[in-house]
């Protein structure tokens, strides 16, 4: 909640529990709430409990508008990185996956059919406030088509299958990097759409990485 | 349970549910449990959702003895990495980071003090196997003492106020990196015995990277 009112996200209402103010930091929280004008109440911390879907709730839950977002909304230095999530279906991983992408200034994270709702709780709180910030929606192949054409966008994918990645010493200025579904993989439209596959070299006989630590790996080494 | 039947480690019971046996993966499985002589105990679908702590269980639930491991039954080449789990207390970083370890060759992954029980089942779901194979065990600093100083191995730790990454060109022969709490970071213990510390540059605004995301990107980068 610190993280959204820290955010252009418009705050509309915030429910809270006794222990809030008792913090330092819960009070500071309050004031913050009260001076962006958000509605506040104060509940039980049993009814508090009911609310929260988390097992050690923190004593404060807000209601965000989801920001109107799109790829036209976009904008594309020189050299610039997406994401593409095609069929992320965790939402732990796909949270981990916004965090990672606002850390490596990728210009903007779609989500392609397949991926789980980017404004899911728990994708929310996996995120740890990078949703808030970091320009990050759903997409469809067709629009993607479209915006890779108008930018000179390269669509690069992960792919245990591709070119080793230190073997692979030439970027391109404006890359999209597509992940794959946790079990099966890229999608037949991601492999249509592929310039290039890249591969992270493993050990013999573990089959893959997490998607989250994959993409981290590839964002760091295609930094712009 | 395949990975596990595929490992060193010892299976000693399973529980099925009906559905197993109808897939071909699943008779297979069956198959495999009986080869090595596992008591396997079929029980109705109701019974077995009462078992399994998942939403969406997969028909086989396994028991295996939790090999005997330490620093001492550790083989360490010339070039070796270690990773050591200074106080992660969530089970998903816990097993991402194991999974990590795994593919990037690391000779032993060391549960710290403050670290979840690498044995706990979501930590053994999230390492998807690796945790059968990969030596992993808990241990003391007292033991890491002893253990870096006959071996030669250089302890290195990430962290965000540390040396940017990029800048960082001679790895040692042997190291073992340290990676820390995901809310307040490395230890008083871990900062006492780092010689380097190593920072992954991150976009101004955003705190942190995920702990399992940020081994992966140090493992790679240092591979040996």
């Amino acid at each position: 909640v610190e993280e959204l009112l820290r955010s252009p996200v418009r705050a509309r209402f915030a429910l809270t529990s006794p222990a809030l103010a008792a913090s330092r930091r819960g009070s500071a929280l309050l004031d913050a709430l009260h001076a962006r004008r958000v509605t506040v109440h104060e509940v039980s911390e049993g009814e508090f409990a009911t609310a929260a879907d988390t097992d050690a709730p923190q004593g404060v839950l807000a209601i965000g508008e989801i920001p109107e977002r799109s790829l036209d909304s976009v904008a594309l230095p020189p050299r610039a990185r997406l994401l593409f999530l095609d069929g992320i279906q965790d939402p732990g991983n796909a949270g981990t996956l916004l965090r990672t992408a606002a850390a490596f200034g990728v210009a903007a994270t779609v989500a392609l059919p397949g991926t789980v709702d980017l404004w899911n709780a728990k994708v929310v709180r996996s995120a740890v406030g990078s949703l808030f910030h970091h320009p990050a929606f759903s997409g469809t192949w067709e629009a993607l088509d479209t915006f890779r054409a108008e930018h000179a966008v390269a669509v690069w994918g992960a792919d245990q299958g591709g070119e080793p990645l230190d073997a692979v010493t030439d970027p391109p200025e404006r890359m999209a990097l597509v992940v794959g579904n946790e079990g099966s993989g890229l999608s037949e439209q991601a492999r249509a759409r592929l310039e290039r596959r890249v591969a992270i070299p493993i050990a013999r006989g573990v089959e893959s990485l997490n998607v989250a630590v994959a993409a981290g790996i590839l964002l760091y080494e295609f930094r712009p």
